[in-house]
């Protein structure tokens, strides 16, 4: 199949490019009978918007959602929703100077070997734009999981460059993080990042960092061995998105370093309920959900298009340097947290159903 | 779609338990006249075999494996496959003890949970038994892509607890992977992560590590935007073998350190040939393979079962302690090194088919 | 997976209800390069229009189509590609008095019962007018299939009622079959047909008919056994379109009444050529194409919506009489011929491209 | 995707050749907890068994089915399952003669264009005795159907070539149709048709016939508009089958011939309940389940394989003449019943466990 579908039931497919018409996904496979309205999905998209502070990209888009399908007075209707926000701020011009050049650690260069064509304005379908897309299907399915099972779930900034926060995820709130515009709760932490992206961007450069994902109350059984294990799919819904290197959950790469003795969470019964004394697996064993805390983190690359001069290569065959002058956020970080809960969202619910086809009636 | 298949057009589904029957997969997909024998497939199985040095697990399975549909006079006709080792070692009254008992940090609880019933002998289908089919499929794609297309695929421990090799992985080649017992290139440091491991062993406690794939000679163009990046289903792969806690590719977590300007690969024209400067990006941009090595490291939790005594519960909802006796490995990766190979090995092959979709004729 | 999506490589996800918004799709899939305009798309959706003929509903739809995404420049770019065609002469309010009843032999109480909630103007997603989304996504596959391949594909009314046309589908080619409102080539039994079609519109009365598909010039080779075997999947797509209720191919259900040694189809080489005497299998054995001629024969229901009196229940549970006053087809069978044309493009589009993954480079 | 699944959620996958090896299928998907026997699968490949009865090939299979995964102590664990029936009556050197020769209105030709070889042992793959698998995994679904849900599946020989019998599948109940060796109710017209087989194939000819397919007790709702609807899916499931070339729901063909205001099935209220005066629908409506029976047709052609001498062609392109002295059936029909059963079993399993999905917990 084609690479623009995400996830087995709750299945979304997505389309558009930067610089042309609009971005849309069709949502298909939403229960029935879920409240939903063009105002959920929005408060959504406005945390990916660009130009919503100093440290993002100068682009102004409105990404305002249109709902063309599948909700009638309200409530959708078990048929597949059709949300489209329409490209505005275009300015397919300032591209032209890039028809022939590959800009390097981009996706030019592979989209022409690949198709033997690329839409080179704005980076066409290879843009972070299309992330909207993702963002507003995640909107869907993060009511659904918050308003009928009670799921919650957030993400946060934890490290941009070597700039980290200590804080413990068991101490943040979803409300804590919207509270700064670099969206780390750690208030100290987050005024140093903001101060190193300013300057980064200033040199003309970027830098790269780190997202904590949090999913708590995902109900015990959630995950299918042995390939759509939740935490592969996990990992791969993540590391679908632009620029992220890394993925890990729970302990992730640090287990390396421990003694099975030491990683193993240990059960116990605690006031008649299973109880965990620790959580080093993050939240699955076997690839399943153990009702415990889902808890990954995710790596962002430095993004690729900065300021200074850089050699390259033009599609004619020839070196030749580059300097590019159009608008971009030195730091990817605060509108990917949205991007990273949409995305934790769509496999929980997509779980979700998945499960609910092994539940026995009676 | 239930979970034991893997692929899109070089399809995989698996079965099998630990304890009963056989372990078995459905190759879907192959194309026609591949040459393949038993001895293409056994090489690769004996490689993750039980009880091939002191320091595996003790069972003991010759897993032969049988070829028995799909191959006519020793060549695919482009009809499924169905390759089978049956079980042999197997003790399930070892594990009458573990029938009501949930093991720490093993699937035995979400098991239970998530299907109302487990088969507790072995660890059933959550055991790391299942990678049988897994590596006995992937020797199928291994072979097509060696032979038709000169794609290299290997991979090496590079890490064991604290114990790394600093070895640049240009200066490995596949042969050298397989001289020592623990699959690490760098003999002193093999030395060292033996002598760990049986220390380890001695203790009853287990340890976990690092693998590192390599992949070189992918064509330009391999990779499905956005959700099917090859980046991401590699991620995927890799995160559905049992005891994976993360996945990096390139630069991986460290790119967060750099900024855009050091992690940037430049390109230029040597020769009359495209180059690149450097690889950070391990061999993918936008998700799309760049015909640079492919390179990714895999991080393995320490081994759930070990020999000390632990807390638990029973599936009758009371604490309870736990020594167990069976036998397994102090640290999985010598054996993991044949499945994280045959991982890659089927995601490429399948990429490879897809890619293959897209190309014009003329 | 849920229902809105056909073909596995070009895969097709459509939406759209009937009285709001849009009706839309994302080709996803499509090979770049190709040459596709609004145009291209716009002459088979005119062929699909309602109020394009007397015998037809009298709604009124422009159906313009809009080109959102994945074509640049006039060509395809490989990424998926969003028509749209927003939905003009709605009349909800015609649709207040059906939303407690349920009109006999629609699909109103088996939505209602499915999901709970019916959008009840106009029919919502079970209106015919979703066939707008795939007239539209079939017309770049049609165009791929006609320009690449040289693959003729047309089909046209061969019977309604009891009247019927006896020409051999040989000697039609496409362009004869516009020549009329109807769509069937033979002129004096079009006229007899489009006779009947008037006088059970007086009656308030509606007809069902039957469509013949020819599909010319599909290479040897396409489709997958055991289950998608071409003949299946023309099947599916066939028994998908509303008030379709029976397929055949090739002899269908008269070879019932032939003995082996009359259908068999046989073989001779003719001027060093493979040649078959006959066709009785319609173009595939063993559910692959034999390079011959595809001929099938699609059975359509009279339409559900009547102006007559007829006995119905409400949602309350009550016996009611309902006399339809909305505007409707007295015969789908004219608008019918572009819908199955587009489904037989979609079909071996989608297998062509299946094909090409099974075909060795060297 | 490949060919050799079928279902979204409860899956299959078959494998196997007819004169190698084994016939194997791998079922997916199945829930837990269900009770499942040897037994309960070999009584309905009992019935698909060749040599049963004196109308039937020579060819002796015992058939006998093992289990080898996802089963323990006589339970669904809710991992797949695989189902293997070795092969035993293999006489490869029969079909030594037909290694160049395409035997006509067979697939010989069209796998060895598609696929560049082909096992010409038996039929290879594209022999109906891969059809085993089908039934080996429809009894699984048809057990779970019946217990779960008391859902009654049942088909029966309708019609061999102009032999019909007029009996309204009203009266039959499935205990009915396994009383006579043509599986035909009606002893009177069973009768006919075993003496017209007996004819036949001392001709050296063969005879097509139809099966009507009846499922009662299926709940209201199944069903994915507007690709997967339940008759669609029924109707590739069916076309799938070897010789298949017609497939009709409700009344089909002939409903061509009815006004709207016949055809129509009306509602009304009886005793409170919903009721539908007449069901030439066929039980579905939207292409989702009324709760009405749903009863289809399936045409099968003659056998292919006849005694007579017939004129074909060579591998080297040569025209020839061809004597067929292998073991083969007159007519496929009573062996296909079962087939056609389990045709519908997995239908409607699957498009149970996709409902499931929709179902709001609350």
């Amino acid at each position: 199949m084609p690479g623009n579908s995400f996830g087995q039931i709750f299945r979304i497919t997505t389309c558009g490019e930067s610089h042309h018409g609009a971005q849309g996904v069709i949502v298909d496979g939403c229960p029935a009978l879920l409240d939903i309205s063009v105002d959920d999905i929005q408060k959504e998209l406005d945390r990916r918007k660009p130009g919503q502070s100093f440290i993002t990209t100068d682009r102004r888009e409105s990404d305002i959602i249109h709902i063309l399908s599948g909700v009638f007075k309200g409530k959708t209707t078990g048929t597949p929703i059709l949300l489209l926000a329409y490209n505005e701020d275009m300015r397919p011009e300032d591209y032209e100077l890039l028809k022939n050049i590959y800009r390097p650690s981009h996706a030019d260069y592979t989209y022409q070997m690949k198709y033997g064509i690329r839409d080179y304005q704005g980076s066409g379908r290879a843009s972070a734009r299309e992330t909207l897309a993702r963002v507003a299907a995640g909107a869907i399915a993060k009511k659904y999981l918050q308003q009928k099972l009670n799921i919650e779930i957030f993400s946060y900034v934890e490290q941009v460059a070597d700039i980290r926060t200590d804080m413990d995820y068991h101490e943040i709130s979803a409300e804590m993080i919207d509270k700064n515009i670099i969206r780390c709760p750690d208030a100290n932490v987050a005024n140093k990042m903001i101060a190193l992206i300013e300057k980064v961007k200033k040199e003309g450069d970027s830098v790269g960092g780190i997202i904590k994902g949090v999913i708590r109350g995902v109900p015990i059984g959630l995950g299918e061995p042995v390939f759509d294990k939740l935490s592969a799919d996990l990992g791969k819904a993540m590391l679908s998105i632009n620029a992220v290197k890394g993925f890990e959950i729970g302990k992730g790469f640090a287990s390396v370093l421990m003694r099975g003795s030491e990683h193993n969470d240990l059960l116990h019964i605690q006031n008649g309920k299973v109880n965990f004394t620790t959580n080093h697996s993050g939240g699955t064993l076997g690839g399943i959900s153990t009702g415990q805390d889902i808890y990954f983190r995710v790596a962002f690359k430095p993004v690729a298009t900065i300021a200074k001069m850089q050699s390259t290569i033009t599609s004619e065959g020839t070196s030749t340097n580059l300097e590019i002058k159009g608008r971009h956020d030195p730091c990817v970080l605060p509108r990917a947290v949205p991007i990273v809960d949409a995305m934790s969202a769509l496999v929980v619910m997509d779980h979700y159903l998945r499960y609910k086809t092994e539940k026995e009636k009676t």
